[in-house]
C-alpha cells in the first residue's frame, strides 16, 4: 500500500522549444523517414530570460537532458497502442506522449549557447513545448547491456 | 522573448521510492565510498495501485528512466555549489535537486516486478521520493562521445 500518498506537484516552463514540428503527426515515427531517426534535427531552447542565469558553465557539455511537457497530447491513458503496434502496452513501458503526467524526456546535442538560446539537434519535440527542465548528461547516464524487452521486435527506438 | 507564456504544469505521483537513504547527506556524493557509486544499491519503487495497469509488458526491459520530485530540496536556485566544487555553477549545467522545477531523473536496472512493485537497482534518490513517471530507457538514450564540460576535472559523475 502506498502510504502518506504524496501531494500534488506543480512545476512552471523555463522556457520553449523552437521545433520544425508543428502538429503531432509531424514527429510521429511512421512518418519519420530520415535515416538517423530525430538525431539531426536541429532546433532551438528559448529560456525564459528569467532563468537564463541558470545557463552558466553549460557551453561544454555535448548533450543535454530536456525535460518537457507534453502540451499536445490528450488524456492519460494506462495502456496504449504504440507506432507499428497492433498491441496494446502499458503506458510505462512506452514513451507515448498520452501518460497520467504528460511530460517527457529527450536527450539532445547541445550546438552552442547565445544568451538565453541553446542551439541543439536530435530535436523530436514539437514547436512551442514547454520546457520544464534542464540537466547535464553523464556518462552515468549512458547505460550499455540495453534490453528492449517487448521493443526487440520493432521498428521503434533503434 | 519567450512568446506565450505557457501555463503551470501540475504533476500526481504515481509511486513512491523505498530506498536505504533516510536522510539528504545519505545521498551526498562526498559521503558515497561505494566503487561503483549508487549503481549497486537496490530499492524498490511501489506503484499507486490505481497506475499499475501501466506496469504491463516492462518486464524484459533492462533499464527504466524514472522522473521524480525532489521533495526535500530547498528552494530552487539558478546557481549552486555542487559538491567538491569552491564556485558556484548555473543550476542547468548541475543535477543539483535545488532547481527551480524540482525534479529529478534517475536511470535504473529492473530486477524484477511483483505486482505493483518494482525491484530496481541503481537507487540514489531518497525514501519517500514520489515518482512522476517511468519511461523505458532505449538505444536513443545512450549517447557516446558524451563531453562533461565543467564537470571534467571533478569528481562528480564519473
Amino acid at each position: 500500500m502506498v502510504r502518506n500518498r504524496p501531494r500534488a506537484v506543480t512545476l512552471r516552463p523555463i522556457g520553449v522549444v523552437h521545433s520544425p514540428f508543428r502538429v503531432r503527426e509531424d514527429v510521429d515515427p511512421r512518418r519519420n523517414s530520415r535515416p538517423g531517426g530525430f538525431s539531426d534535427v536541429r532546433g532551438e531552447i528559448e529560456i525564459d530570460p528569467a532563468y537564463a542565469a541558470g545557463l552558466k558553465d553549460i557551453t561544454g557539455l555535448s548533450h543535454l537532458i530536456v525535460i518537457f511537457a507534453f502540451h499536445k497530447s490528450g488524456a492519460g491513458h494506462l495502456l496504449v497502442k504504440p507506432p507499428f503496434e497492433t498491441r496494446r502496452r502499458g503506458v510505462f513501458s512506452t514513451r507515448s506522449p498520452h501518460r497520467p503526467n504528460p511530460i517527457g524526456m529527450t536527450v539532445v546535442r547541445l550546438l552552442g549557447r547565445r544568451r538565453n538560446i541553446l542551439k541543439i539537434s536530435g530535436v523530436d519535440m514539437l514547436d512551442g513545448t514547454p520546457v520544464l527542465d534542464i540537466k547535464p548528461y553523464t556518462s552515468r547516464d549512458s547505460k550499455r547491456g540495453v534490453k528492449r524487452g517487448w521493443m526487440r521486435g520493432s521498428r521503434l527506438n533503434r
